[in-house]
């Protein structure tokens, strides 16, 4: 087994997807497998020069406490990305939280400060809110509807609540889930906030932006979040499942004429927002590079 | 931001280091900067194929054995690799323990079997016993001292003690440890089984193989393990640290004209074995490839 010369060493070290001073990122979830942070947030990071991977760590609701407290325990482990259904439990792994993760009541980042403190924030919101104004949705004034009060739904109806819209109306499998968010919403914003209920067909006659933060369309065969046919010619349908890239309920919409909103543009724009918070954000340089995923 | 295209997504994906179905491995030690698993193992993932990484775990001993726990509990994890200075406590995490594991007190390697069961290993004696053979060192008859009885040099003495050697005299900073090691090692070989003392100045003139297996020479100005100036000119002066290559001990033994065996042969020689108890030999196909390192 002969010895490496120094050229071929070099080239092993250039060729290496890792060496022993790679800094870890985890994106926990279950189930895994659709989940695009690795690929895009591992390559983003290999092309800047940024010796980090963004790893996937699959795992159920019984082992993820577990799995948090040991990763926290590597100290080249940097940061974590947390995605259905983890953003809830994740919250307690936080020592401090942003004011918007406290009032969102789950977290969606996780990162260890220079002083050792980790430190948790929800950007899904955020990105969501950015992601349809970069594609020209006007919010203001709308009336909007929002589909799933879980970890992102929240997320989205606290950030939805602060830009100028006329109304809010959200719903869930879980009515009391659904009221619980319009409820603490509506003492923080101007916009009349409802909780919906699906046991009738929801009225959306003058819905100007439908929006599904439930998991639904993420497998197929799965029903739609809510009816398309009596969304306005002028309503915008936006979902925030990823892959598949058009759902069943973006099929739907578009079949109708509607302008649909896919659910990657929620993740393009909290990326930038997340690697600011990761502390990524200089290396990454986004004024040259578009997020592609 | 636009989306992007089948082929552009086609690049990003063959070019990414890690996607949602990236199988994981870790190496758990500390210092961890010097380790070589991680570009070594992941290079020869990477150019077999293979959509898994070797990743860096720098984990103190206050902190392991949260991080092993957590990491169990990530079910896209397979296996773990253990070095200084966690190969004994370690050992508590496996639920079975193969023969030699048991016999030396301490794993090395960790695996996911399929049913679910982690298995425990200690493959470093026999790597290092395999390179030795490997550099043409004989070991029938011969006269052998091993300084450095902690995970790697126990692994290393029971792997010596069954190889037909005459004699073999172990020691450690730690007399009570030298004296333990060969008491136990005693009970299950033909050979002579001593333990010696860093008291005195060891008697080292009939000597034909001396091995370092302490960590003295990891950083530059450390002591040298034993010295090399009464070994007779057949000696060869073996060392099981990597990085770096030409260690302090191995220069000394060089310049009186000794045969050296660099530390990289123990982790060459040991990778095919931790390979296949890993399930990735097929993978590897080692008969075409060299593992350089």
């Amino acid at each position: 087994m002969s010895e490496s010369s120094d050229a071929s060493k070099e080239r092993l070290r250039l060729d290496a997807p890792a060496d022993a001073l790679t800094r870890l990122y985890f994106i926990f979830g279950s189930p895994i497998a659709h989940v695009r942070a690795p690929v895009v947030w591992s390559t983003l990071m290999k092309r800047h020069g940024v010796n980090a991977l963004m790893l996937p760590g699959d795992t159920d609701a019984d082992r993820v406490d577990i799995a948090i407290a040991g990763v926290k325990g590597i100290a080249n482990v940097d940061g974590m990305i947390f995605t259905m259904p983890h953003k809830f439990t994740a919250m307690k792994h936080a020592d401090v939280l942003s004011a918007r993760a406290r009032r969102i009541g789950s977290i969606n980042l996780l990162r260890r400060r220079a002083d050792g403190v980790w430190e948790g924030d929800n950007v899904d919101g955020a990105g969501f809110v950015d992601g349809l104004r970069a594609d020209g949705v006007r919010l203001e004034g709308a009336r909007v509807t929002l589909h799933g009060c879980g970890g992102v739904g929240r997320s989205i109806g606290w950030s939805l609540a602060a830009q100028g819209i006329a109304r809010l109306t959200v719903f869930d499998v879980d009515d009391a889930r659904a009221r619980a968010l319009a409820d603490a919403i509506r003492q923080d914003s101007r916009a009349r906030i409802e909780a919906g209920t699906l046991a009738g067909r929801p009225e959306m006659g003058d819905v100007g932006v439908a929006i599904n933060a439930s998991p639904l369309g993420l497998h197929a065969g799965d029903a739609l979040p809510f009816p398309v046919d009596r969304l306005p010619p002028h309503a915008v349908v936006a979902d925030v499942i990823m892959d598949p890239r058009m759902t069943a309920l973006l099929h739907a919409a578009s079949a109708r004429g509607l302008k649909v909103h896919h659910g990657r543009n929620m993740m393009n724009h909290a990326m930038p927002v997340a690697a600011s918070f990761f502390g990524l954000d200089d290396a990454f340089d986004w004024n040259g590079a578009s997020v592609q995923g």
